[in-house]
């Protein structure tokens, strides 16, 4: 058993809780959270589990040997570093830290002392991503493009830009189900109410191949719209989140090329590139709940050493892509290099 | 009567010839193409109408006043030219030219002769988007963005990007139901067929107010969608081309915001936006066909000298985009602010 | 505050436990469960309600004035009598009982005690159905038609057939919404699965005017379907419960009959019949979650002597229409006809 | 080339002609309606076909072998049996006759002069239908039912009701893709106008197997359906026509039926029956015309000797289908037999 607590109680904690109380080989020691009101409900229900607002007490407490940390972004550093320096293994929420710099401190410190770092990117331990990802390493060809809407009519955030809050799903989810990494992106947006962050960007992320990838995502939509298109010389998929059952859709569609014929008019170009349809599937998906998956394989690369699938670098990938398109943002479009060097191997 | 003259019958001619048939006030007396092959069929259907390979005829002939050029881009500006010159009306498919420069002599052309010149803007005559630029005009308040997507399985074209394709029809709607006129533009896209023009694209424009716009153009999607979001202070709509009756949906949703007090924390931030949520609706639409109404407005200009919805300058207007899109498609990104002084007024 | 106690706690006790919780003039003394390991889990997250095995204790305790019954369907007449029996105010799951007789019989027994009886009609006091009333009320014009669809891949049942299960819940929806009540049905349907009752049934409700209804349910759908059509003189509803906020779209669509000229051929008859197509509306729904509305009213008709809407009489004409409808499947759509006589004032 | 004429040119008259005169083995010599005004358009497009009002020039002319009619119901018996009286083989609308006895007539008068008669069941042909029944035919198991909504705002009809109008396609379908034919039926219904016949209605077919039917007509619906569901123990198909291409959707779903054990309780029950998930597909679709493919095999049918898919026994099944229908909807559902001795061999 490998005692456990959870810092922060708002609105990802209690998951982390219900499903690391149904986890057999994770105790729940405790639940810490500045406002103790929050923690009384949890407790009516699980009356073994301590409380506390003292994050202190966390560290020092040596029954504990993994802190799950699910407060505010600005805090992830402190916080994590904290419990990283006082041995603890840390699963710690998306985005993983406000800055690269901070998100690079806390690889280094947790590699340094051999401890687990892993980054909660819940929708890649769901079934459909992980359905993606198996298609895109064996069916989709050469994947041409990765396109992503995400909008509704959101709870506007007053820390943090849209970017940080809803495009961080798509830039975790790409960062798996893609073998490339992004070399540069290019990102514009708005805000619409005086003096916040943005609530409509748009992100274009450009890699070495011929991939693209664009994230549209919005707190000002009147629909919900959560839909994926990736485009594959082979293949190409729709995910659409909002589907109860046929999350993803997988087209035997595409182009084909017919050699480099010169070119002496319209004729020669029809025979270059030709049309091919076929028939489209929906896979069976595994509903395991991705929470639960997570949290399993975060115990079980503490008892093995492992790294768990979206470690602190995948974190720290995402965070760099999420501070480089702001700061594109800020320039209206200005495409922002990302440096490959500054990721730790 | 007016005598007029169709110029191209590929793709688009056709519907050309047989809206000006059953236009009772035009008189269609030839169709002119380089290829005679496809005009055997066109007069089997009618009889009466001449047929020509050769423009000069159609130049010379003073039963004709009017010409409607459907022929690729790169020849509208030769063939609109020597028309206007020849002392014609002129009615153009879209996009108007190849460049701003093109179609700002155009422009000046038809002004110093007094003619009529027309750019085939088909999707402004449809009844979908009259009721947009109505309800943009009376219930939306202060239009915060403008999001379309337009994308399927498409014919791959070799001399124009799909930008000037795709968007074109984009950035006309635009033109036509936004008051505002865009300033700068960010386009980014790729190409998946060596030496082939992109195939997919985005681009976001920017206007002097927070307005911001962006449009998704792809020919090789796997799914065809043609949806465009417009979010408003009061109202916003969702427009699917797609829909059999339903096109335009409008949602009494979004946010409101309650003064600007000072910002404590969470809690005041909480006061500071609300979300407010409403019927939705689908009004009736006119069904009228978009190109009957357009050709007979036409006419009705050639007879009273007034301007066209979509005369030379709203062509200008789109063709200025496209080429700013292109240019900052090639620096991938990189803002191309568009300046107004070169409009003609 | 009301002593209430919950009976049965399987697939639907929670939802009564949890909701009764939340309701501050209740007060949730007990649960009985023939099964006392599923009253563990309960108790847990309720500390004070007490458990039991034995519905006597529920019976013969004074604290309780109110008993929820969430049985199996047999179980409903015999617990529900002794209930009223003993002084107690009944809510009842619907189907209200296994038999029109038994139904009588509860409601008789509540009259004669002067004690609520209200039936578990849950959709009915959800937010669309609450709004189609108040349409079917003001805006429909005269009802030409109820038609629902109620399908999926479900979960059977070797109890009862698909009828008492799922149509059930459109016969209940029926009788809040429409005014008047049906006079006959004809049903049709099969079993699948030998020995087991029918899986796939059709009902078709027949009225004193012109109103006709049918109902569609099927547990062996390979999708899921819950949309009611409803047509009327002046206007159409669709009611999509699967629809995430529309739920309730209203059409302003009909046929408009032009007098009654006569018939001397096709032409005649086009000017007899017209089509009117207007604008959609799906109007806001109030969200409050329906069995908590139910509750609260159940509790407020303790208080005032008040009748919920759906009482006894109404839980007993729902199970007429079930009698009937089995009957009328078993000899394969023979009319029944419900007999109004027995109906209890 | 066969000559061959078109008798009535109203609404689908045009089709005939115009896939008739594409068709390379066939020579359409003349077209005859008896209003003569519909002919003048149809002339000025094809100019070298005769027109006519008198049917008998048709019959007497020896250069015309077949004869494809596409008047009103009530006259194709008339017409057919004049045409086969006269050595022409005969294409008809569906449904085919007034009457079984009608049909029946024509079935006998075409077999005993060897002539070949086709019933135009126009869906049969469509690359959706033809692909369930191949579907039916290798992968459904048995089939445990096939449910039609065809519903829409549509041209009232008065000479005929909603079943001979909409229901006669999905008769035509599912005699063509199930294997056995119904042999009882039981029907409802209402007309909403008076004096006007039935516009809406549902059907329920019986099987001499576990298999049931059911078609929902309805002229009066706000919105446009037509969606087939059909179950199987293997697998189930959705057929939603409105798609614009995945209309054929194929799940791999259903239910397990674990031998017979003795029923104690609900445990065992739940061990019975238990439920099957796998993935859907959409089969590609050939997209050649229906009408052409028909046509196509009908002139084959008269060069062969062979008898058409939708041959006079094929049509003679669905008039009885529709006028036992019509029958038992005048009794309110009661089960009318159909007397399988009746069909011509």
């Amino acid at each position: 058993m490998i005692g456990i607590a959870v810092v922060g109680y708002g609105y990802w904690g209690p998951n982390l809780v219900r499903n690391i109380a149904e986890i057999p080989g994770l105790d729940l020691v405790s639940v810490c959270d500045l406002d103790r009101d929050r923690l009384t409900g949890m407790q009516a229900r699980y009356p073994t589990v301590e409380i506390t607002d003292n994050f202190d007490e966390i560290l020092g407490d040596s029954r504990i040997r993994a802190v799950a940390i699910a407060t505010p972004v600005f805090s992830h550093f402190q916080l994590a570093m904290k419990a990283l320096m006082a041995g603890k293994h840390v699963f710690v929420e998306k985005p993983m830290a406000s800055s690269s710099d901070e998100a690079r401190r806390m690889v280094e410190e947790a590699a340094r002392r051999r401890l687990v770092l892993a980054v909660d990117h819940t929708f890649i331990h769901t079934g459909a991503v992980r359905k993606m990802r198996e298609i895109a390493d064996s069916g989709l060809g050469d994947v041409y493009y990765y396109d992503s809407v995400r909008v509704n009519l959101g709870l506007f955030q007053h820390d943090v830009s849209v970017i940080w809050d809803l495009a961080v799903h798509d830039l975790s989810i790409m960062d798996y189900v893609l073998r490339e990494k992004p070399v540069a992106v290019s990102a514009t947006g708005m805000s619409h109410v005086a003096g916040e962050p943005e609530n409509i960007a748009y992100l274009t992320l450009f890699f070495d191949s011929k991939l693209i990838a664009h994230v549209h995502v919005n707190w000002l939509a009147p629909v919900k719209v959560r839909r994926t298109l990736i485009g594959g010389s082979n293949r190409m998929i729709v995910y659409d989140d909002l589907e109860p059952s046929e999350k993803i859709k997988v087209y035997d569609k595409g182009i084909t090329l017919n050699g480099n014929p010169q070119r002496n008019g319209e004729k020669i170009h029809q025979m270059l590139v030709g049309y091919r349809t076929g028939d489209m599937y929906a896979p069976r998906l595994d509903r395991t709940e991705a929470l639960a998956r997570e949290l399993t394989q975060f115990m079980e690369c503490i008892e093995s050493g492992n790294r768990p699938i979206a470690d602190g670098n995948a974190g720290l990938r995402v965070v760099r892509v999420l501070e480089a398109a702001t700061q594109s943002l800020a320039w209206r479009g200005r495409i922002v290099e990302l440096e490959p060097a500054r990721l730790i191997a």
